[in-house]
């Protein structure tokens, strides 16, 4: 497989164009985690205003994946691009399929704060989601800069970062059903914090599908089904 | 944008490239059928073998997707495939992605049957569940079928299908709800039913996602986001 070979073309053109879809995926990326982090905010603070700002601004995102996915198609039909710089134009598509997603569980979120909340959120509880809001913010931010600098170390430890959220969310879970057994008027409101941790877990398994893409883009492996933990153990040995 | 033209290539073998991959993504997609129709069935029936086999079977649907993916990488690299074809093979690693997530839900309802399921279940929620995943496969067949067809009326009545699977959710969830509030006692295993009830509500919106990949193929619309309405009155203006 050959290697990673990125501004190596005899066309300056042709690199300008591959680097401009590259800062795309980010500028989308910068979008989508304001968006998240005013969707915690909102969430957190029961703000309804602030809820519908990021419903209404979720079509910034969507605008932003068809015009990437369309410069993607472009290039490749212009190109005709080799083997590397195929690989990233295909990470980019699925990058930017899968931002959009968690732009979707985004407004979601901004959706139920926007119209449904009523009263404040339990003490614990609040706590309990604004840490994982953060985990997940932590994780996007973190997937970007792997993107951006594709580098796979940052890529492992997004997925092992969505471990963690894995364990918030079963924990956050197991709490809500508690609190659902011990007081049934509060069932609609739990439900309603029950899909926001869930939306937001859902963003964690699409920040680590990002970071498989990045690592098949540098190392041409495909670790999505489960080929993570050889990889991982594999490069603990090298080191 | 040049029409859809497939089989018209002097090479024979591109032609028969072409046509392998979509027989392939049909065969996946019947893999994936077989898939739910077990996963749905053990459901209803709370039959915890039948639900082992069904997660020890996802693998075939992730080879598939890998070995899928990899073809569609070599014969962009080897033939340089022009505009349409092109849209073509970025339609099928759409496609297959979504495939493979429908994929990855239908093992959740698996495992959630082979593992945690304790005592039948309620016989109202039974058959409404029955229902429900009746329509959901009943959609993964239509869209199946629109693919193989690259038919643009199919792929809108997939649409179609699931704002009723949206319906039927939202009324299983108020059923639930009501559920955990008359008996406390029920709100763990009315959690996995709600679980399952959320994996298909996301299983119909992929295939409704992979409806819109072929009208993109067909038509060159994108009409991911609200587009859809708009080619509806269109088509029926025209007709």
């Amino acid at each position: 497989m050959d290697k990673l070979n990125l501004n190596q073309h005899i066309s300056q053109q042709y690199n300008e164009e591959l680097e401009d879809v590259r800062a795309s995926v980010l500028k989308m990326g910068g979008v989508v985690e304001e968006q998240l982090a005013n969707a915690v905010r909102a969430l957190i603070h029961c703000d309804a205003v602030l809820g519908r700002t990021v419903v209404k601004n979720d079509a910034s995102v969507n605008s932003l994946e068809i015009e990437i996915d369309e410069e993607c198609t472009r290039i490749m039909a212009r190109r005709q691009p080799a083997a590397s710089d195929l690989r990233l134009i295909v990470a980019v598509i699925k990058t930017i399929n899968d931002l959009e997603r968690i732009g979707d569980e985004v407004k979601r979120v901004g959706k139920m704060v926007s119209e449904e909340m009523d009263g404040a959120l339990d003490e614990e509880i609040r706590h309990e989601l604004e840490h994982m809001g953060e985990l997940v913010l932590k994780m996007l931010g973190q997937v970007l800069d792997a993107f951006a600098r594709t580098d796979v170390q940052t890529s492992l430890d997004v997925v092992k970062a969505d471990r963690k959220v894995d364990v918030k969310y079963k924990s956050i879970i197991r709490q809500l059903m508690t609190f659902m057994a011990s007081d049934a008027t509060s069932i609609p409101t739990i439900m309603k914090v029950l899909w926001a941790a869930r939306a937001m877990e859902r963003m964690g398994d699409r920040c680590q599908n990002i970071a498989e893409y990045v690592i098949y883009l540098v190392l041409g492996k495909d670790v999505r089904h489960g080929g993570i933990d050889d990889l991982m153990a594999e490069l603990a040995k090298e080191s």
